[in-house]
Formats: C-alpha cells, structure tokens, sequence
C-alpha cells in the first residue's frame, strides 16, 4: 500500500516526461501523496522536475511546496510574481504552513504577497502568526481549530463544528472557551456523539489540560507534548485567551530536527546533509570543523616543538602522544554528549552546583583511576623504561579527570550564558583537550625523567 | 498550567512523606500527570518513592508504572505475586502496553500473570500480541480500536462506536473493514458528525490510507507516520486483515530511542545515561568504549616503537603526530555520521555503488586537497624542515582520502550485513584511523626524510 522508490519507477517516470506525456504523469502524480512527490523530485534533473511540478493542481502543488527542501523552496519562490505566490500557493495552505513560506520571501515582496490574498481572514491570520518568533509556540501554531463556547449545548456545538470544520482538515479535539475567549478545557468528539443533544457542553468537558502560551519555547513545546502523549497542545496568550493549536506531526519535525542538529555538532558536520547530496554540500559541511581540528593539530605541534629537547634525547615519550591525545579527546567528547543529553531531554536538574562538581569528580576519579592501572600493568610488563611506565599512568590519571570536568562544565556554562551546550560537543573539545593532554603529559614526562 | 518539579515542591513533599499524611499526598498525587508522577519519584529516595507509590489507586498506579524507567520497574514488579500483577496493574492497561510489562517479567511469572487475568478477551489479545516481534509494528500496536463494517449506515456506526468506545481512550480514526475484516479505509469522525444518519459508510470512507503489515520494522513504522504526518496508522496481516493500530506518541518514543542511541554511539557512550543518573551507571556507560580507544593507543605506541630510529634521528617529526592523528579521527567520524544520518532518515538511495565511490572519492579529494595545501603553507612559512614539510602534507593527504573512504563503507557494509550502522561512528573508526594514520605518516615521513 506504501510507495517505493525505486530505480524502475524513476526511469519509466524519466521516459514519460521525456515523451512529455501529460495524461499520464497527471494520473501517475493523482495517486501519490504530496510527501512522495517530492522524493521523486529530489532524484530528479532540475528540467525533470519543473516539468513535473507544471502537471500539478493548485491544492496538490501547495501541498509538495511544503515538502521540497527548504532552499529549492525559496529557489522556486523568487522566480514567481506575488500574486501567483499568494492565489497558487497560499490560499491553499494552513496558516502556520502559509506563515513558514512568507518568511522565507524577501521583505517587499512579503508585503505584496499578503495583499494579494483574497480570503482577509487567512491573510489577517497570517500577519498575526508573522508577529511570533519563529521558535515560539506562537510561531508554529495554526489558527484553525474549532471551538465551542461553554454554554452551548451538543447540538449548537454540532451545527457550529460543521460550520467551522471546513477550513480544518482533522478534527482531533474540540476546544471549549467562555465568553472572553478564555480557554476552558478540550471536549473530544467521542463525548460529543455519545451524548445527549440537550446536555450542556459546560457539564461535558474535561478541563485538565495542558497548554502553552504564544512565547514558550519550540523545544518545551515538543518536551510536552512527548511527556503527556498529546496529539494537539492549544495555544494560549498571557491572559489565557486561545490563540491557536500545535499538532502532533510539527513536533515530530521539531524533535528530529533537534536531535540531528546535536548529532552533527557532536560529529563535526555543519549544516543537514545527507550521503544523496551533491559533492560540494558534502565537502561544505566538513571543512569548518576540521579546519579547527587543523589549528589545533598547528597548536599540538607548537607544545611539542617546546620539548623538542626532551623528545630528542628520550624520542620513546612521542610513543604514547597518540594514546593520551585519544583517551583526553573521547572522555571529553562522552562527558560532554551526556550533559547536551540531559539538557535535551528536558530533565529537569535540582542538584545543588557543589553536588554535581562532587559526583562529576567522582565518575572522573574512577574513570581515570581504571584506566591508569590498566596501562601501568602493559607498560610495567612490556616497556623497559619505569619513567616511561610513571609518565604515562600519572599523565593519563590526570588528563582523564581534566578532560571530564572540562567537558561537563563547557556546556553547562554555554547553556546558562543561552548559547548552544552542543558546541562543546565534537571537534571543539576533542582539539582543547587534545592540546591540554599533550601539555599535561609533556610536563609530567620530562619531570620523571629528570628525577629518575 | 503546566506542573513544574522545583526544589521547594520536593522537599515540601519529602516533609508530608516523613510525617505520612496521607491526604495531602493524595489530594497532590490527584491534580498531577502519571509522568509527572514518575519525574517526581525518580528525585525522591527509594523509601520515599514507594510510600508515595502506595498512595495511588490502581489506574493511576498503572499509568505510573508505565512511565518509570524500565529497570526500577522491573525491580519493582520481581517483588509483587503474580496476581497483584495481572489484577491491579494488567487489567488497567492498553494491550500494547500491558505486553510490553509481560515482556519484562521472567518466562514462568509471564504464563501465571496471564492465567490470572480476569477479561479473557483482555489477555488474548496480550497473548496474540507477544508472538510478534518487539522491534516490529505486530510488537508495537495495540488491539484497542474502533472499527465498522463498510455496509453499515452512520446511525448503527454511532452506535456500535459506542459501544466499542469503552475500551478506547481516545478516537482519532474509525476504520472500516469489509465482512471478512479486510481493512478499506478509514473514517473521520468528521464525516460521521457531519452527515445524515440514514448514510452508507461505503459511500463515505477514505480508501486512500497507509497502513503496515505486523512484519514491518518499527523504524520504518516511525518514518511513515513523520512522513505522512499521521496521528494512527493500522496494522494488518499478510492478507490485510486489520490487526490493530499504531499511535503516534509510541513513534515519538522510537524516534528518540533511535536518535539517542546514534548520539550516544557517535559520542562513546554505552547505555542511555544522564547527567542526573548514579555514578556507577555513569561510569560504566563511559568504560567500553574508552577501553577501546586504551588498546588503540597501545596499538599505536607499537606503531611508532617501530620507528624508534626514525624518531631519535629526526625528534621533529614527532611533532605532526596529533595533527595527523586528530584529522584522521575527525574525518572518519564524520563521514560515517553522515551515512548513519541517511540510513536513519530512511532515504532511499537509488545510486549504484560505482556512482557513491565516485562522488565520495571526490569529496574526500577536495578536502584533502584544501588541508594539505593550508598545512604546507604553513609550514613552508614557519617550519624549519623542508622535509617535514613534505611528509606532513603528503601524509595528511593519504590520511584524509582513506579515512574518508574508510568512514564511508564499514557502516554502509555493517548496514548490509544486517549489523547497526552506528557501530562505526564514534571511538571505533577515531581509533582505527587514528593507527592506520600513524602508520601512513611514519611511513612516508621515513621515506622522504631518506630521500631529501
């Protein structure tokens, strides 16, 4: 029942564009969902696409804009007068989906745009969705929802729905308010038919229930609605009036996001790329880490040079630069992805700051304690050098607890000054430390040779 | 509107908990979330944890026991009998949730719970439910739905919809089947509110729907439901039959594990840790990986052993060792990064493998080029040695294009073998790379500092 992609399906779609068959790449495209349109469209040639694209209705080729990648959009959109953006396009989208495709537009023609739409109240929805930040409650929240004021009846309600059920897709909940527009509770549709025509919707509704204000963030926002299970969270303004919903499928996008936003910053990729790209993306998104890495790598090489003394006259000292290099860069990298973690997770940390540096110091202690007895006992049995054997198992203990507390506290002091915590994940701490360890060890190696 | 657990709330709380006023706790435990609830027990100590546990009455008990991680519960159930399991907490349960505490209980306690089960048809479908696989959609749906025959009127759905209403929380999707229980399509509640009573089902269902078979793999389940923007997706069998159905929330919750487990993966970290958990847990979740990366660096420190007489005679090139090492590491981990990132959006990829080994090869080119080219600038201004010149940038040349490579086939290979892609990223391939990157810069470093 599912669409596949396959290479079949391509190359017959590439034969009958070729043959600029119509009617057929009309009925093909009837059947597919707007999301598989534009998998198709992605592995096709620019020329490919647009052919295809051209053979789209209104409703359908607003519904694929939406799914495209953001730069083809905008690509795609700068080519297009006004109004053709505004009656193709926009009329055709929910205000929160209309509010994503205005903002990418250039400011002049964001204005033309919005007053060549005919339906006022969709425009007027959408210069107040405008007003939000984009990583706002209010600036991913819909306007269309149906709702019911508390001192009607099931029946008022049900000719009201069906009233207002036109503009929305899906019914999922129905939200109550007073008079003020004050939201009261939600009423599932399930209670609306299982119940008398005459009852009042005031003894009916369930008024425990979650809600966010137009400010809170897009991350709290997603945390919630993933804790209760919800499938629509309302949105509310500072006094408590219902300003519009969030669904379930928006969060969705906003948690993948997130999550492969920390994952390339923990990887060193700058930017969402994936294998399918074209070759100069790909190269794109790596130079900026390992450019960092390559200053580092100049830095490493500076320390060393200082000891160039020590390395000549004991070169045996360079064997394990590499070991305490790696073993400070992974501590590093492990300490700091649990905290980016932690504070993604939205867990809330009531542990005082002089706790966490204890237990942190304490994980540490052990981490570097197991490990430096482990390469005491290889270097005792397989070195012929007890300084060597000394340097390497004190270094190691010390850089192992540097690196974990370094690796803690960088992000927790990133998240409090509002920057990033995942920062400090990947390439940036890998290098620090990579150039602390090598400080830390050259320091420790030449006074145990100098003593013993 | 939203709870919010404070350091005050915890300890006003600790304090009714140790003069054990029942009614107060109650009356709290009464206003708040079964999520809340288990956020809130997760601070408190375990004495304390269990007073409040025992507070609650049996649904919300339930609920709790759902959210609490999966180890405390598994603790908390090896205590209970078996018929305290089956009537207080089963009985209270969705089938897909109840088979997922059936799953954690030892195989003999598995046959009493459900012997003890009151509603037969309850532990059949728990029964039917644990022949699937737990990573396939047959593992993940519930049986709990609301169906109706495509040759009903709406007047006998809304009351047969009544009557299965009991059993379901919450309808977002009627489901239509034919008289052999073959899914067709779906229904709004929508449409059933919105038309005459005296309306034939088969002239209203939405035929057009997704749907998987038990045998679906839940990543798959997950990237159908995002992709498609889904609230429920049912399940069939082999012949279409309607099984059961699949919520979004527990698509969330995969979304996250499978997200979560390629960070921790890419950051050397086994087991789903956070900076609030234990120092054991803590410390165990860093010591595999880390043990890796030890026996790396031994394995290096006998690479460059090799090279003794290399380094005694020419200490400089000691130097470069981290430089090569740190890029090697960071180049592998981001190309494999960005296979893990393809294969886990579920991406199709249509590219043979001549055209992927092309494009990697050339993307691996340029950023060796651009690297290489900077690093002899550098050097050929600040260093001293032409020879070290030359080996460094011939050197991390090689190493870019290799680890490159390297990063980009073993999780494509591991992925085609049936094994976790992730596997690669992280301390494995920093470590390989970081061995195969000595040996290619010792290497060459001894051949041009014989030849110039």
């Amino acid at each position: 029942m599912q669409f596949e992609l396959t290479k079949e399906f391509v190359e017959r779609l590439q034969q009958l564009i070729g043959k600029k068959s119509e009617k057929e790449i009309i009925q093909i495209m009837d059947d597919l969902h707007a999301a598989d349109i534009a998998e198709i469209m992605d592995v096709l040639t620019l020329e490919e696409a647009k052919y295809l694209y051209l053979q789209l209705d209104g409703e359908k080729a607003s519904d694929v804009l939406l799914e495209i990648p953001e730069s083809d959009r905008k690509r795609f959109l700068k080519a297009l007068p006004p109004e053709v953006i505004a009656r193709q396009f926009i009329e055709f989208m929910d205000s929160d989906d209309a509010v994503d495709v205005v903002q990418d537009l250039d400011e002049e023609i964001q204005q033309e745009v919005l007053n060549e739409i005919e339906d006022v109240e969709h425009a007027g929805d959408i210069v107040d969705l405008l007003e939000y930040d984009e990583e706002s409650a209010g600036g991913l929240m819909a306007k269309e929802l149906v709702s019911v004021n508390e001192n009607w009846t099931v029946a008022t309600c049900l000719k009201e729905i069906s009233n207002q059920a036109e503009e929305v897709d899906e019914i999922y909940y129905v939200y109550v308010t007073d008079d003020a527009g004050i939201l009261k509770g939600i009423l599932s549709l399930k209670k609306l038919i299982l119940n008398n025509t005459n009852a009042k919707i005031s003894n009916l509704y369930n008024a425990d229930i979650k809600s966010v204000t137009t400010e809170t963030h897009q991350e709290e926002v997603a945390n919630i609605i993933d804790k209760y299970d919800l499938v629509a969270l309302p949105v509310v303004d500072s006094i408590g009036r219902l300003k519009g919903r969030i669904t379930v499928d928006d969060v969705i996008d906003i948690i993948r996001e997130e999550a492969e936003k920390d994952y390339q910053m923990v990887s060193g990729i700058t930017g969402d790329v994936e294998s399918t790209d074209r070759i100069w993306p790909l190269t794109r998104a790596r130079i900026p880490w390992l450019f960092i890495g390559l200053l580092g790598g100049i830095l490493g090489a500076n320390v060393l040079e200082l000891y160039e003394g020590t390395l000549s006259q004991i070169p045996k000292i360079a064997f394990f630069i590499p070991l305490i290099a790696a073993m400070a860069g992974n501590v590093g990298v492990q300490s700091s992805s649990i905290v980016v973690q932690t504070i993604a997770s939205g867990s809330k940390d009531i542990q005082s700051t002089s706790r966490k540096l204890l237990k942190e110091f304490s994980v540490a202690f052990i981490t570097a304690l197991v490990f430096s007895v482990l390469i005491f006992i290889y270097n005792y049995f397989f070195s012929d050098s007890l300084q060597l054997t000394y340097s390497v198992s004190a270094s190691l203990f010390i850089v192992i607890i540097f690196a974990s507390l370094f690796g803690t506290f960088v992000p927790l002091i990133l998240n409090r000054l509002k920057i990033d915590p995942a920062l400090a994940t990947g390439p940036f701490i890998t290098t620090t430390n990579d150039i602390l360890g090598l400080l830390i060890y050259m320091l420790i190696g030449s006074f145990f040779f100098n003593l013993l």
